[in-house]
C-alpha cells in the first residue's frame, strides 16, 4: 500500500476547506441551494480532483480526459467550486450561483463545458459514468470516469441496473464513491451508516467495494488510487461521511437539507474553516498519460442495399443501422434483449466491438447511451417502444442535456396484435414530443425508415424512430428524399374534400381508404407525416386550405400527445377544422388487422368516417 | 426439515405436467406465444398453487387470500392452466389464447378476476407484490403474497427498489420465487445458472434466499413452505430451471423464446408428457386460516380546516390529504423521500400506520400504490412532478390494470425557480393525459387542491394532481363546489375579445393580464381548467363562440402534450383559432417570476400575446 505524503494530504485538506467556504458562500448568497451536502462530499471531491483524475483542463471532454460525474446533482456548488480551483471557473463567479443566465444553474448542466451530461434526477449518473467509461474504451483511451453518488440516491433501481452491466461488461474504468452521510431530505436512509451493507450490495453485483472514512484524506486518496489501478472489475469507494461536515452548528444534523445558512452563520461558519487552512496551493493536477488515440476505420462490412419491397419497418430499421454503422465509425447500437425483434441484431454482427447489449434494463440503456454520447459516439438505443418509457425521466434528462441521442421504439401501437395492451407502446409519441428539441419520424416503409436512420445519424440532438412490427408494402423508390420536419402529398387532386394525415401502419389504412372513397366518388389528399415533430406545419396547413379547410388524422396512438395533437399544432390558430381517429380505450389482445378496425384507425374506419365527415359538410 | 410425502409430490408432478400440456396446446393453437417460458416455470406454479398458497377460489382478491402475481407475465399461459386447475377458467377455454374477446390474453390483465394487475412489463410484479403484502398486513390479514419473477427481469432496477424497500418495512409475508432458465429473449441472462450470485444480491438487499432445483417438487414444496412461515424479512426462492423443460426437441434451446411450437411438434411433446402422468388430481386447496378481518376505524385525528388564503397548492394537497385520510381509512400515502417538500409529511403525523415512505425508488412506490389498491385501498403518491416520470412505465401499466391509484405531483414547472431544469416538470401533463382513463387536476389554490383530492378519493381510477412550489392567492370561496371533468369561468363581459385558458400558477398570471387588459380597454373572459383530462369541450366551446371564436391557452408545461393540446382536443374539429402560450425552450435556473416571463407564460407575456392577436384580427 502506497504511502500519501504529508504535503499533498494538507494540499487535498485546503482543496477540500476552499470547497466547503465557497459551497457556503454560493448557496447563502443564492438564498437556496445545499452547502450540508457538498460538505460531506468536499473532502472526496478533492482528492478525486487532485490526486486520482488524470485530465487535460483545456480539454475536460477529450476522450484521453478521466470523467468526474456527479450524480448527487444537489451538490453543484462543490463541483463548480472544485472547477474554479482547477482555474475553468473564476472564483468571484461562483456567487451568481442560480441567478439568470448564470451558467452556474442550481443542478448541472452541459451549458458548462466540464458537465457532460445534466443531473439532478437523482441514480443517472452511474450509468452515464458507464457509458463515458465505454466511450474511452472503445477510443482505446487509458482514461477512468469516477461518479460520486449520494447515499440516499442508491435506492434508484437504475444504479443497480448500472451495477450489473457493468460488472457484466468489465468496465474497469469506472469507479463509483458513494457519499454515505446517512440523511436523506426527508429523513435518514435506509441504510444510514451501515458502509458494510452497501459495501455487500456493490460486492453481490460483481464490483471491487472499499470502505473508508471520507473526511480521512490519506484513506480517500488511497482507495481512490487503488480504485484507478484496479483491473477486471468495475470500482466502488463506500465513504462514511458527516452530512454539513466542517460546517459548525449544522454538522450531522437533521433538517438542513437543501437550506442555505443564514449570512451571520455562514460568515461564522466561514471563519472557523479559514482557520483551518494550511495556506497551501492545490496539488498539480495529473495530465493524461498519452494523447488523443487514434481512431481505428470501420471495419469493412457488407453494406447492405436499401431495404425496399415488403418489410416491416422494424427490419428495414436494422438493415438501415448496419448502412449508417458502415460509414460513420462513430454510430454504436444498444439493446434491451429485444435484439432479434428489433433487428438491431443485424448492427451486432456487423460490427460486434460497437454494440453493447444492455439487457432488460432501459433506463441504464439509456444513460449509458448518454455517456458514449458525450464521448462523441453516435449511440442508436432500441427496445420495444413502449419499454421506452421505462427509461422517460432518462430521457428527459436527455432533453436538458441536449444529447446526441437515437432511440428507436419497435412494435408500436395496437396493430402489434396478439401480445396485448402491455406490448403496445400507444403514447411513445407523447412521451418523445415532449422532450424538448427531440426530432420524431414515423416512417411507413422500408425506405423512408433507412432515411430516416440516416437523418437521425446526421442530427445533433436526440432523435426517435418508431417502427411497426408488421410486413408493410413499399410506398417509396429508393431514391426517394426525406428531411427532418418534412411530409410527403401521396394522393391529391383538385376536388379532395379533405385531407387524411397518416404515418406508419395507418398510412397503408389511409392509402387503402383513399382507393375505396376515390371508387366511392370521394377524392380526398393522402399526407405521409413521417416526420412528427418538428411537423410540416406549411404543407399541412396548405393541404388544409386545398381541402375544405378540413383534416382527418389517423394513428395508431392514444388521442393524446401523439400525432394528431402534432398536426394541430401547427393549424390550430389558423382554425383548420380537424378530425381525428386514434385509440380511444385499453387496447385487447387480437389479431393486428382485426385490432386496427376494432380499435377505429383501420380502413373501414377511416371510410366511415370521411363519409360522416364529408355527408355531415354536404 | 418436514418431510413431504410422497402422494403430494407426485400429485403436484401431475399438475406441473398439465400445465405444460395446457401451455403448449394453448400457444400452438394462438399461433404466438412463449411455451418454453412456461415450462421452466409449472413446477414451481404447480407447487405454490397447491402446496404453498392459502386462499379462496371462490374470493380470489380478499384481503385474507395469499395472491399470486405472474411478474414474468410472458407466461400468461402457465398462469391460465393453474387457475383452470383451481376450477376459475374452463379448461376448454384456455385455447382461446390471444383471441380478440378472450380475456386469456397474451400477457394477464385483471380483465380476469384472479389476475390484480397487468404484467408483461418485466420487473413491475416484486413491487406490486410489496403493495399486496402491505395491504394484507395493514388489514391485520394473515396473507402472503407469492411473486414469479423471471431470471432475465432481475435486470430491471425496479426489481431492486422493491427488494431493498420490502426488507426495509419487513414485508415478511413476500415471498418472491425467481424462476433462472438462464436464457432471456434475444440471448443467455447475464448470470446464466449462477443461482449463488441471485442468493447473493437478494441477501445482500435484506432477504431470506434460498437455492433450490426448481424442478425438484419435494425440495420447491419445502423452500416454498419455509419461506412462508418466515419471519422479520422477505423471502426469495432462486429455483435453477431448464427453459422449455420436459418439451421434447426444444428444452434447454436458445432461438425457442416466444414461439409456439409447430401442430406436430406439439403433438408429440404433449404424447410424452401425457405418459408421465400418474394420473392424480390436484391436491386440494388450502383456505385461509380466519376469515376475513376485522376493519378497524380510522384513527382519531383533528381535521384541518379546507386550506384558504395565500397558500401553495402542494402544501393545500398536504392537508388536503390528511381531512380525506380522516374520513375514508382506505387512504394510505407514499412518499419518495421528499414528503417535507410535497407536504405529505402532514399524512404521517396524522396517520403514521397508512404512511409507507418509499424512499427515492419511484417505480417502486408506483408498484406499491398498485398492489395497496388491489388490496382495496387508495393510495395517494407523491413526489416532485418530474420524478414521477421515473415510474412512467409503471403508471402505463396502471392504466391497464385499471388501478385505482391517485398520485400527487409538485413543483410543477419553470415556477420552481432556482433548483432549475432537471427539478421543473414540462412534460408530465403529456405523460398522464396519455395514459387511459386517467384524470387530471391542475389545481390554483387551496379549495379547489382540497376538491380536487376528495374528488380523487371518490373517484375510482388514476388521477393526477399537478401542485405548484410558490405560494398563490385565494381564488375560490371555501365552499365553492368542483367536478371531475369541469372548469370555471372567472371573468366574462360581454364584449370579450378572447378567452385565456390557465390553469395553476398560470391562472394567476391570467387573472393579472385579465386586469392590465381591461384596464387598457381590452376585455377577455378568462377559465380556471382544473380539470385537464376529461377537458370541459362545452364550456370551452361555448366560451371560443361567445369571444370572437378564439382561444389564448396559456401553461407552465412544454407546448407538447399538455393544457394547450387538451384544449385543441376539446375545439379542433369545430375550426376554433386557438394561440398556445408554453414553455418553448430547456429553461434555467433562476427567480421564479422572472423564469414565468422570460419563458413567455407570465403576466407581460399573456398580455403582449392578447395585444398582439386582437390587433391581427381589428
Amino acid at each position: 500500500m502506497s504511502v500519501v505524503p504529508d504535503g499533498l494530504i494538507q494540499s487535498l485538506e485546503d482543496v477540500a476547506t476552499r470547497l466547503r467556504i465557497d459551497s457556503i458562500r454560493a448557496t447563502t448568497a443564492a438564498g437556496s441551494g445545499h452547502p450540508t451536502s457538498c460538505a460531506s462530499a468536499a473532502d472526496l471531491v478533492a482528492a478525486t480532483f487532485f490526486a486520482a483524475m488524470r485530465f487535460d483542463p483545456d480539454h475536460p471532454r477529450a476522450v484521453t480526459s478521466d470523467r468526474f460525474v456527479l450524480s448527487k446533482g444537489h451538490a453543484a456548488p462543490v463541483l463548480y467550486a472544485a472547477w474554479a480551483e482547477v482555474g475553468l471557473v473564476k472564483r468571484d463567479e461562483l456567487t451568481t450561483l442560480r441567478q439568470l443566465d448564470s451558467d452556474l444553474e442550481g443542478h448541472p448542466t452541459p451549458r458548462l463545458p466540464f458537465v457532460d451530461v445534466a443531473t439532478g434526477s437523482l441514480g443517472q449518473g452511474l450509468g452515464v459514468g458507464m457509458g463515458l467509461a465505454l466511450g474511452a474504451r472503445l477510443a482505446g483511451a487509458d482514461a477512468r470516469t469516477f461518479v460520486l453518488l449520494g447515499d440516499g440516491e442508491t435506492a434508484e433501481g437504475s444504479v443497480w441496473e448500472a451495477a450489473e452491466t457493468a460488472a457484466h461488461h468489465h468496465v474497469e474504468n469506472l469507479i463509483a464513491i458513494v457519499d454515505v452521510n446517512a440523511l436523506g431530505q426527508s429523513g435518514p436512509t435506509m441504510l444510514g451508516h451501515d458502509v458494510r451493507a452497501y459495501q455487500r450490495r456493490f460486492a453481490a453485483f460483481g464490483w471491487r467495494a472499499q470502505i473508508i472514512d471520507g473526511h480521512d484524506m490519506a484513506q480517500i486518496v488511497a482507495a481512490l488510487r487503488r480504485a484507478r489501478r484496479a483491473r477486471g472489475a468495475p470500482s466502488a469507494v463506500i465513504a462514511r461521511t458527516v452530512k454539513g461536515k466542517g460546517i459548525e452548528g449544522v454538522e450531522g444534523l437533521e433538517g438542513w437539507h437543501g437550506k442555505p445558512l443564514p449570512n451571520d452563520a455562514a460568515e461564522k461558519a466561514i471563519a472557523v474553516l479559514e482557520r483551518r487552512l494550511h495556506h497551501l496551493p492545490p496539488p498539480p493536477i495529473a495530465r493524461p498519460r498519452s494523447s488523443r488515440p487514434a481512431t481505428t476505420p470501420p471495419p469493412a462490412a457488407n453494406v447492405p442495399d436499401v431495404p425496399g419491397g415488403e418489410v416491416a419497418t422494424r427490419e428495414a430499421y436494422g438493415t438501415a443501422l448496419v448502412r449508417v454503422g458502415a460509414r460513420d465509425p462513430r454510430v454504436v447500437a444498444l439493446d434491451g434483449d429485444v435484439k432479434n425483434s428489433t433487428y438491431a441484431e443485424r448492427f451486432l454482427q456487423a460490427f460486434p466491438d460497437r454494440f453493447v447489449e444492455a439487457f432488460i434494463a432501459e433506463q441504464n440503456m439509456v444513460s449509458v447511451a448518454a455517456g458514449l454520447a458525450a464521448q462523441g459516439r453516435v449511440p442508436f438505443a432500441s427496445s420495444f417502444a413502449c419499454f421506452l418509457s421505462r427509461a422517460a425521466d432518462q430521457l428527459r434528462m436527455a432533453g436538458i442535456s441536449r444529447s446526441n441521442l437515437k432511440l428507436c421504439g419497435s412494435h408500436a401501437g395496437v396493430s402489434i396484435g396478439e401480445d396485448g395492451p402491455s406490448q403496445m407502446a400507444l403514447e411513445d409519441l407523447a412521451i418523445f414530443r415532449a422532450v424538448p428539441e427531440a426530432v420524431v419520424f414515423y416512417p411507413a416503409d422500408g425506405v423512408s425508415t433507412d432515411a430516416c436512420v440516416q437523418l437521425a445519424a446526421a442530427h445533433t440532438g436526440i432523435v426517435y424512430i418508431r417502427t411497426t412490427r408488421m410486413k408493410t408494402p413499399a410506398v417509396y423508390p429508393a431514391d426517394e428524399t426525406f428531411t427532418v420536419g418534412g411530409s410527403k402529398t401521396l394522393r391529391a387532386s383538385d376536388g379532395d374534400r379533405l385531407t387524411i394525415v397518416a404515418a406508419g401502419i395507418t398510412l397503408h389504412e389511409a392509402l387503402a381508404a383513399h382507393a375505396d372513397l376515390a371508387a366511392a366518388g370521394i377524392p380526398v389528399r393522402v399526407i405521409d407525416l413521417y416526420c412528427v415533430k418538428p411537423v410540416d406545419a406549411a404543407a399541412l396547413l396548405a393541404a388544409a386550405r386545398a381541402t375544405g379547410n378540413t383534416l382527418l388524422t389517423v394513428e395508431d396512438h392514444y388521442r393524446e400527445g401523439g400525432l394528431g395533437d402534432a398536426v394541430l399544432e401547427a393549424v390550430a390558430d389558423a382554425g383548420v377544422i380537424t378530425h381525428r381517429l386514434a385509440v380511444r380505450e385499453i387496447p385487447r389482445s387480437g389479431p393486428p388487422r382485426k385490432l386496427l378496425e376494432r380499435y377505429g384507425i383501420g380502413r373501414g374506419a377511416i371510410v366511415t368516417e370521411v363519409r360522416r365527415i364529408v355527408g355531415a359538410r354536404s
